[in-house]
């Protein structure tokens, strides 16, 4: 059978101008690989399919070669244990009217009570599920059709482990998948410490696709390399900063402990952005979800430390500040000095671009923009606690009753393909890696079908498509380019000589080894010179096409 | 890589007692092959994925080859389009609280949609799409888990035509795929003539697998072969009934056409149904859907007809009556002989077993119970009028704005694994035909692991799983029997000689066909008996595995 190209190919493109201004979202709409019936919704044709489907077998390959198992969980949930786990009210979710259930906006809940039905020993973990399916929900921001949607195409898998050692050996196992499924995919990529968020749990990490139009902000280290969301990155001031700034306006905020005996007192430059999870890491016990005034917590502080013992002030110095600065008054009017602490050069504020890395205490940061592709957690017992999944585990000490230590790991498939497009677009149109090409090779031929059956057993081996429409075959080619295809190859008037013209332009390497490859082949392959105007074109007998498309595609 | 049956393979079975008495639903969750997290809800498990892969994979295959396109619709779809077509307030559908969205039951909107913003000239035409993803419906009588569900997988066809006779055409090339699509994945099935019901349209065929367990009756026909449902089966009475009946009691119903300027009296035997839809075809303005008492409209026609010159009455007599039957009374007092009309011998009740064929007015009729599995509708203009989806085309007298020519045509993907399951399964559990099993060989070893590293290669060439669990070898020999794999081949202490144990007993031929190919074969293939309690056993030496697994598979 010979594979042609989508009925509707390129149907609207006599209409469309390519121009960068041109937002993705609706590129991929005119070029009709996606469309959208309504904000945030969005229909995939046969186009759009074939690049879901390849980036679904790769991040398959890569989880089933470790064990992972696939299932597939309805798509709707019961009531009851959204209501267990404090999600049902969640105001971005849907809810079905008149039903007790929800659209799955992510699986804890339901995997959790599967697991509860299957697992009957702990000798049966660890264990590791995945699926990859829709997900739904309330976006209000539905931004740029893939990368923001209401119903979007999810990977989400989820692993069952016995104890905390195991789960985070789990966690090591799939951070490794991560990177050989982004490696596949052939994107750079950077993975970033994160904030965990409404999924919670103990730890987690973005993956993250660099780029100016992402929404994300990340901050990476030139010495320690380490990388993290700007709600994770811990950031001190460079000795300039020390120098010029030690006089300026300081801030403060207040907050007190859970048990409110503590009053804690932070303060930071008027001009930053107080990040108060970062005072979690000295005050464990923080409640910076305390939503009272600060002059209420003060006031009931105050009020208290009269006739408790137990009260304490901790006073809490940004790193950014000295002696020099400008302190506020404090707020309590008796102050019994031996019942204050104070702590120097803790970071408490958002990172700027070049302060000095938090982890290390040595490099610099850099801030760059960049598109969330994949997030993983680990969960702990987060779930399996209010839900009970708990397994006998024999000790020395005989059973001990465990909670499961539940992980989740997510990728966005079908943000990947906006975020994907978004990167790679150039002023051409689309360009797609050749992994994930809807397919590797546009064939074009002039009227005489003849052609295209005396290459069709040599085209079953490529990954091709033939435009068959009855076009010139200038436009077809314009059209597979602007399309993003890796590669056209021309069945044309010096036939059977064919001609293999690639979409871009490619790096100095790639091109001194193809012509190595064109120099070794014991045929004669032609390449006429590259610019930016004029894309490589490769001349080769028909005979040896396979063999040189082959050559030229390692580099795509 | 070596492939493993799935982690929590038959997990549950020690517990479970097969048995006939024990419905299939349940069956399939003993055998860890789905699981019901609600009632009418679905997870997959991966042994699941892989039938529902497979029969996946064979639908594809059928309507790729013919040129139809596959697509995915979002399963969110905006009220306006329903609306339109007045399927908004259906009961039966599933809505998003707070928003105008409902979960798609069937796509004939969105589709419809989808082409209004592709479709640009009537050279583009015909088109056919399909996609196999979830469908939603709210099922009260949730039956069977996979036979009647709130979400099911379904393959949904949508055709587009410029006129009837290519509509009708796709039609019949869509029916050619049917045909292929239900022979190749083995079962056996009939196509019956069937009523439109809610989806509407001119004409569709309902596809089932014949079953006693099924909930929809269909009758065939002996001589002429027609098949249809009970709500499309037109009957003769036998030279029986005719003789024997005749002064059996009579029951009249009552319509009126649209313009209810007629009356219709419709007589049948007071022991039979009537099928007020078979009135249709004498009278096809009859209003059969007009729910006012018989009373009401038979006063409201006496009033009227007392004024108007155009008011008649029709009597319809149902086949089965004569002269001699009981009539009741004529309704209106007056009764001008002129305006009665009196047809006799149709027939408008629902068929019995024995009864003559309407068709061919020469075969005896059979009466089945049968599982619907697929529908195929030519659904006309019923969704592209009321949603504008018109084209030009030119003509000899000029421009003709038509409405495009739709037809609708689904196979229920869940549905079937729960169908055949029900249909093939025996004492000894479930039988999957080759062609959807999970997989089609269950390997199983002694604890001598390095005898599957010298089979790897020759397995690599087959459908397997090896059960690598820690349990004797006749225990995974009766699981994966339960399980319903076609073959399983043993490992053990004879090898290199290895068994294969083929799952149920095979019919005649197919034992006198194997039996040829094993004394056909070059090297020595030795068959033990075959009886119910013994299934057929093979040995071979492991060198010819996959000849002889790839003979028996044939007949699977």
């Amino acid at each position: 059978m010979i594979k042609r190209v989508p009925k509707l190919y390129c149907e609207h493109l006599n209409k469309l101008k390519i121009d960068r201004r041109l937002p993705t979202a609706e590129l991929l709409a005119k070029l009709g690989i996606v469309s959208y019936p309504h904000s945030g919704l969005v229909n995939w044709t046969k186009t759009g399919l074939l690049t879901l489907d390849k980036i679904s077998s790769i991040i398959r390959k890569s989880l089933d070669s470790r064990g992972y198992e696939e299932l597939r969980l309805s798509l709707l949930s019961h009531k009851d244990a959204w209501v267990t786990t404090e999600r049902w009210f969640h105001k971005d979710f849907f809810k079905i009217k008149d039903e007790n259930f929800l659209l799955v906006p992510t699986a804890e809940e339901p995997i959790t009570e599967h697991m509860k039905r299957a697992l009957e020993s702990y000798k049966q973990l660890p264990l590791t599920y995945y699926q990859i399916n829709q997900k739904f929900r309330k976006e209000k921001r539905a931004r740029g059709g893939l990368l923001r949607g209401k119903e979007f195409l999810m990977k989400d898998a989820y692993s069952f482990d016995v104890d905390e050692a195991s789960a985070l050996k789990t966690y090591e196992d799939m951070t490794g998948a991560y990177h050989e499924i982004f490696q596949n995919i052939g994107v750079s990529y950077v993975r970033a410490q994160a904030d965990s968020g409404s999924i919670g749990g103990e730890m987690s990490h973005e993956w993250h696709l660099s780029n100016e139009t992402g929404e994300d902000t990340i901050f990476t280290c030139d010495s320690c390399g380490h990388v993290s969301n700007i709600e994770k990155t811990l950031s001190l001031p460079t000795d300039e900063q020390l120098q010029n700034w030690g006089s300026g306006d300081v801030s403060v905020a207040y907050f007190t402990n859970n048990k409110r005996d503590t009053l804690v007192c932070a303060y930071y430059p008027a001009d930053r952005v107080l990040e108060p999870k970062f005072l979690l890491s000295e005050i464990p016990d923080l409640d910076i979800t305390d939503a009272r005034p600060d002059s209420e917590k003060v006031q009931q502080f105050e009020t208290m430390s009269e006739a408790d013992m137990n009260a304490s002030v901790v006073r809490v110095m940004d790193a950014r500040l000295n002696s020099r600065s400008n302190f506020p008054d404090f707020p309590i009017k008796f102050a019994n000095r031996s019942m204050i602490t104070t702590l120097t050069d803790v970071p408490i504020v958002s990172a700027n671009e070049g302060e000095v890395c938090g982890e290390c205490e040595d490099g610099t940061l850099t801030k760059s923009k960049a598109i969330e592709i994949g997030h993983t957690f680990y969960l702990d017992d987060k779930y399996s606690k209010p839900m009970e999944l708990k397994i006998d585990v024999p000790t020395e000490k005989g059973i001990d009753k465990r909670y499961v230590k539940m992980g989740c790991y997510g990728i966005g498939v079908s943000r990947l393909v906006g975020a994907v497009a978004e990167i790679n677009r150039d002023d051409g149109g689309l360009r797609w890696p050749r992994s994930i090409a809807p397919w590797e090779v546009t064939v074009v031929s002039d009227h005489d079908s003849s052609k295209i059956d005396e290459m069709v057993e040599q085209l079953s081996r490529l990954d091709y498509r033939w435009d068959d429409r009855n076009e010139p075959i200038g436009k077809k080619i314009r059209e597979s380019n602007i399309m993003g295809i890796p590669l056209v190859v021309v069945l044309g008037k010096n036939y059977p000589v064919v001609e293999i013209e690639v979409r871009g332009t490619m790096d100095t390497t790639a091109r001194e080894q193809i012509k190595q490859a064109s120099i070794d082949a014991a045929f004669h392959w032609e390449i006429a010179p590259q610019d930016h105007n004029h894309p490589a074109k490769h001349f080769v007998d028909k005979d040896h096409l396979v063999h040189v498309v082959n050559k030229i595609l390692v580099h795509l």
